[in-house]
């Protein structure tokens, strides 16, 4: 198995509110950024043997020189995000596609992740890498606590309500075989067609490809809101406790 | 104002895995029991005139002590838990009709709240019981963080993306004049007809009512599974950092 990852991490964290104009993926989790912990977890799964990383322009050398101190030997390139996150994974591909041609090797699958989701498990991304090849796609997904409802006409009133059975809270590393995620993006780029995520995208133009659940526990939260930091370093601890975090970031706390 | 609160507290946790076969009411959150965080908050809204908790018979004077010793003066009756959520909130309504044919009062509103959400504000509960009489029925929800799709008709595939803009996750506590909320559970259980919520019931047997939709902060988390609890810690300190966690607790830790 030959994977690669695209991690977003363009997110200028405007819901983080950030004193300092900071980026959110530079908030640090027991000790370690948010983005070190998730390069960390791409490292060290096998299936995954380069990684492409989106990110603001100022924040390259950031990103290049932590990856450097970190090992984090996969990481084949740091690239330029654009407007949407859905520039910043094309930007990706674009550059996954220079090295194709340069070296004549092609990706098995392309697993795309949010930067702002921690921790996620190296186990993890080896198993949605598996599924993705098998299936053709393979999304995690968690079942939603709360009961989900439409809004109304009048958006201050309730629509209807739906069947909670029936539901799935959506979430990253999303993967696909690499010509199913290279052609839906060649596609949406050509159309200026832009979705929430890289499954939908895939859904729009290959609507026949099946796309296979991959039931996630609820620690891989994506770092959004200020409280977000206090409840993602209660998970570490967890995740710590049950020998899950990345192996250097445990050793060294 | 004169409103009532329902707190269902039958939780068994089954999710929790409490080794002791213990309530997660129970669990403690700066060093005050899940219980104890929601019943004072409810204590500390003016419009709250009566408290009526649900729980397991063997919660019951364990409950008891606590409000006792906790000042809960509102609390007026804890009562048996039934076999669903929906018969512990039927039970309390019926202690609340026959202390209203001894008392010839009527609440203005009912609200219906978790047990398992300790972080409810008391000015969010005063909101929304002023609200659910203006309307006859409010319900805080917020936005989902998440993509929400649909599973497929093979539920091991995804089915359909909705679209997130639509959507609201829907919390309590549920506000309803006490006539449409008394009404909705008499017909509920005539009929033998069980939904997930106090809102789905009200939106069954009163389709022509609108909901009012309180938009609520993310701290109103329900206490499900193990992880909450550290979750819950994380959520509780930066409450308290912004003064709002009830101000005994926050003055006793």
């Amino acid at each position: 198995m030959n994977a690669t990852a695209i991690i977003a991490a363009s997110g200028i964290g405007k819901r983080m509110k950030l004193a300092n104009g900071g980026c959110k993926q530079m908030l640090e989790i027991g000790g370690f950024s948010v983005i070190y912990h998730t390069l960390k977890a791409f490292e060290q799964a096998p299936s995954i043997h380069n990684i492409y990383l989106a990110t603001r322009a100022e924040s390259i050398p950031l990103i290049q020189e932590l990856a450097a101190s970190a090992n984090i030997g996969k990481l084949t390139a740091v690239v330029e995000g654009g407007k949407e996150r859905q520039d910043s994974i094309n930007n990706c591909i674009k550059a996954i596609e220079v090295k194709r041609h340069q070296s004549g090797v092609t990706p098995d699958v392309i697993l795309v992740h949010d930067g702002a989701r921690p921790f996620i498990q190296p186990e993890e991304i080896e198993e949605i890498a598996r599924l993705s090849l098998l299936f053709g796609a393979c999304v995690p997904a968690t079942r939603p606590k709360d009961t989900i409802k439409f809004i109304g006409h009048d958006p201050e009133f309730f629509g209807e309500t739906l069947d909670r059975n029936r539901l799935v809270q959506v979430q990253t590393p999303q993967g696909f075989r690499s010509e199913l995620l290279m052609q839906a993006h060649q596609q949406a780029e050509a159309e200026g067609w832009y979705s929430t995520d890289d499954a939908a995208l895939v859904e729009r133009f290959f609507p026949q490809q099946l796309i296979k659940i991959f039931e996630m526990g609820y620690h891989n939260i994506k770092i959004t809101t200020p409280e977000d930091i206090l409840v993602a370093e209660a998970i570490y601890q967890q995740l710590q406790a049950h020998g899950n975090a990345t192996s250097e970031a445990a050793s060294a706390s």
